[in-house]
């Protein structure tokens, strides 16, 4: 039995409000449970160094915690001066997903910035801010089109992302903090909405398991995707 | 004429809600037009180093912007590995106004800290932050109180805070930001509900000023601070 | 009783030496009482990148304190690696008083950069430094009449500081360590030699406190601002 | 056609090299074609604050390259000031990596840090530094037995890594540079010498994959790493 | 011919005033020629970890230079956030220099950090510092004996510094800046009043130079070394 | 008797390998003894700002410690996110030193890093890496001979470096670690084939030294360079 009742494949309730934020191009605030997400997407002109006068644009993303939007506290990043390794490895992750569904060419120079701020966790914000920054991103994108910056629309691809975990034997969907922290094997899946591949991530927190119960895990994502695919569907159109 | 066509004497739309947090002992947004800060006070254990074994506690705050919470980004500053001087300048702000309504040996050896988060930004930011920041303290105190962990409340008094600014040679009462950005004399007043002061900031911003602007608008401020302290009080009842 | 006999309107004997360093373009010791501040001026071509090509220049200011200004030490800064929130909030501070008294357009595009550096502490070192730096600003500007690099002189006002405070519930004049460590309110008032407001920091220490008293300490403000812009005149002309 | 002309299931020539460090309780330079790392292994007393009294050991590591261990030099990050994102990534990897096979209360109240320093790079550095750290660990562990410090080895398992990826529609066994920087997805398995997972990270460098490319790379991992786990067990006899 | 006129083995002239700062326990602010270095000696309980139980006290001493100390100002390290290579390096050998002519167990364990904060510089900062942080730390001795707190004086030798090189194919003592910058071969000498050697340091510019020139400048060293002994014990005395 | 039982005058076994690394375009890796250093040469296009545009190039030096290259672990500075005062003290004088043994002109707009990386420590890192820096530097010059970069060797010099000490009142060549510590004075000496003078540290540990014993240690580094330098020719042409 799951803490939250649900069923080994029922996500936490969802809801994608793209448009959130009255300042960015681009946003949407991301509700798994209680994991809130805020993600707000920054255009500017210009890239990188390393992209200059390639005719490429560039998606990068950064991610932070609210100090109290866990149970306890944690310091403030920006007063111990650097980012965890942690924060860091999120945000580099939600970067590279994100760039898997765009042609950069397309883009032309100039760079879209994905902030994704957890105002409440309770697992699965990595997740979560992939799924809601691609929604922040589409919404970027719009405003490029409508504002006649570019013609076509350098998104090839749509991507969302889901958690999966071994709780008390069990592959489960979607762990809240509650599971995540009592999981065997937990598995981030970032996905295509038609199941391809963009990154896996699967740690054996205690013990090294078996592949069937990692096959077991892609199983679920992939029915969970779908989902999320679909509420991210319904949040563009809106 | 201001540009939100309010009244001189005219606050912005205000909410103010307590329990906001799913997580924090105590939590209040505050929303004043279009300025909206996420206020959490967290309960912790222990003092810093130079209050130990005094049998005082401490009360503190931090300040954040969201990237994203104004009109152009500001780079995060944990990625800038750095606190600006002016975040550090709101925060030591914030906590200076808190301590000034609590006895701190009534508070015992513990600290509270408020976490002010800038969730969008639109000109008053730092005194918005401490009238929210008062009410998410009441909110923690409370629970306190309902643990049975003091037998007494350490609050002393109420504080609320408001800009004030000479817009276009008026004295005007709330400054948006584009008031803010486009006044000539820029005044914070920190005051308790009954008019009395806890800290004054007073900026000419391109020229000196007259003494008898400042006059008008600290009498503005006093009756701004009333609203906003019934305001308060509304929220802690609820 | 003031602990240093003075009478509650009396401030500390002052000496203002212009042209104190060998190298600096502007410079000035000043001594208030046993607050002794340096302050040199750099001038050097260029500006911030906000103000490139604009034709207008830049004054900033930089504070520090010797480790051993103090009765008991504080740590280098350099050492630390980081400026503390008060150093900041200082260096604002004396870089925004002296930026409105002159004509940034009139000083063409480079930077004046004020330091003030702390050689011995004895309260009031922020208000020291903002008088003192007016002088070496004063002497910088001059050295770029007589080498005619500019024609007329940026300088559009004069600036002086004090700080005032209750102490033993006297509104008292120019407070010093002793003082300042017991006042129940404590003001820097920043103005013209005329009485117009540049900034005014008006902190309750424990308690707040009445309007009245604060105007109590603004009209002590104004009559010592007569006298620090009357020394500061002589310092200029010698 | 591989550009080393290795069947696409063939390692690089493989040499580790037990004890190569006189100093340290245990290491192990580990060459995998022209990626040379050195894992040295340090005991020390003590534990993280947060398995203090615990009874628990810990296992950790840091990871570094030398700065001119790559083609084009890589500034040095002691001189940057910080560790990279993709340092901090790694060594956090070889840390989990490490502790999935280790009781942590066998091990008693000590640490044992693994560094991983890479002296020369051709690509798949990561793995390298986990299958030489592990021969390190148990180096260091025996040092522990042999000196009877522990009564019992805390190691319950064997673990090693390698990266496969799909390189010109073929998937591929432990990537050299050339190949990495061409391939179209790149994984890395970190598995125990019978099969089981303990942490993969597979990603697609430009367009999403197929589940089933996914699975053609675990099918080569597993059988490379058989291969590995034998050539770390001779070296360990050694 | 020197451009200051002075003799090949003259030093500039010289004014030790012991006693300089109000607050420090020990200071001597030195003036050689137009280099005047503040140093400030702070006594405090406590030594480094490294010495903790030992019985032995630890003197160290920290060194900077106010920005607008040199001809053309350098950025204030607190705001860059780090010391220097140079700066470490000379705030070192000031340490190293005073602790070999002091008895750390008849100091007990107590720490003695010598401040020495350049205010004017003309070349030959770090001598100047050495001879004038050897007065400070006598001074401060003084205060620890005529306190009570100890009851013997742990300075077991007398130390003083000067800097020497080849200018114009001349050996010369004292180099002042203009000297500095266009000499061969820079040496300082760190010696006893009788002529030992604490530490050497000799820099040939640009050219490899001939053991004679290094002779020629020990020579003159020793003999400057006299002097500058002589003024010390006069400071001190006074 | 030393503890390696060598003679006074007696250098560690010595081994110098060209061309160790694979990627650098020079390098060498010093063995003295049980210290091991390996040093790299990258030739970049430009040269620091204070160059640009002069015509002339540039040659500088990192220098690192693997954290277990000595006996017991010393934190990585990576890690730590600064490098020591010793580290950047020993890489500023391997700069030096190479430089005054390069035309820098004729090394044309381009720079040269030296990165001196310890692999093993047992005493005298910084002497060897000179030592070893110098063959790197040549190396890397004949690289940009070869390739037609430059026509004419900018190197104008050899040089090489050894420490000495007092060790047991005996005066002895190139001290090991033990020796090192133990030694009541230490004098590391930079000089060409021929015995000039490049650069001399030398440190009295706990007491001042004789002049006699600094002329002792002196003519022992004068035969020890002789024999370094016979190593570093075979070693450069092979």
């Amino acid at each position: 039995m799951r803490p939250s009742k649900r069923q080994p494949n029922e996500l936490r309730p969802l809801t994608l409000t793209a448009g959130f934020s009255r300042n960015a191009e681009g946003s949407c605030l991301i509700q798994c449970g209680n994991t809130h997400v805020l993600c707000t997407a920054t255009i500017e002109a210009g890239v990188p160094s390393f992209l200059k006068n390639t005719g490429k644009g560039w998606v990068t993303a950064e991610y932070g915690m609210l100090p109290r939007s866990t149970n306890s506290r944690v310091p403030r990043e920006a007063a111990k001066g650097k980012q965890s390794g942690r924060t860091q490895e999120i945000q580099r992750l939600i970067g590279r997903s994100l760039r898997s569904v765009v042609d950069l060419k397309l883009l032309g120079e100039r760079q879209i910035t994905i902030d994704c701020d957890v105002i409440e966790a309770d697992g699965g914000t990595r997740t979560a801010a992939i799924t809601g920054a691609y929604v922040a991103l589409h919404h970027a994108v719009n405003y490029l089109l409508r504002t006649g910056a570019i013609k076509q629309s350098p998104i090839i691809g749509q991507v969302a992302a889901i958690s999966c975990g071994v709780y008390k034997n069990t592959p489960v969907l979607d762990l809240d903090y509650d599971e995540d922290s009592a999981a065997t094997m937990d598995a981030n899946f970032v996905l295509t909405e038609d199941g391809r591949i963009i990154e896996i991530q699967c740690t054996a927190e205690e013990n090294p398991v078996e592949e069937a119960q990692f096959s077991a895990l892609f199983a679920l994502a992939k029915a969970g995707i779908k989902e999320l695919s679909a509420a991210q569907k319904k949040a563009m159109e809106s």
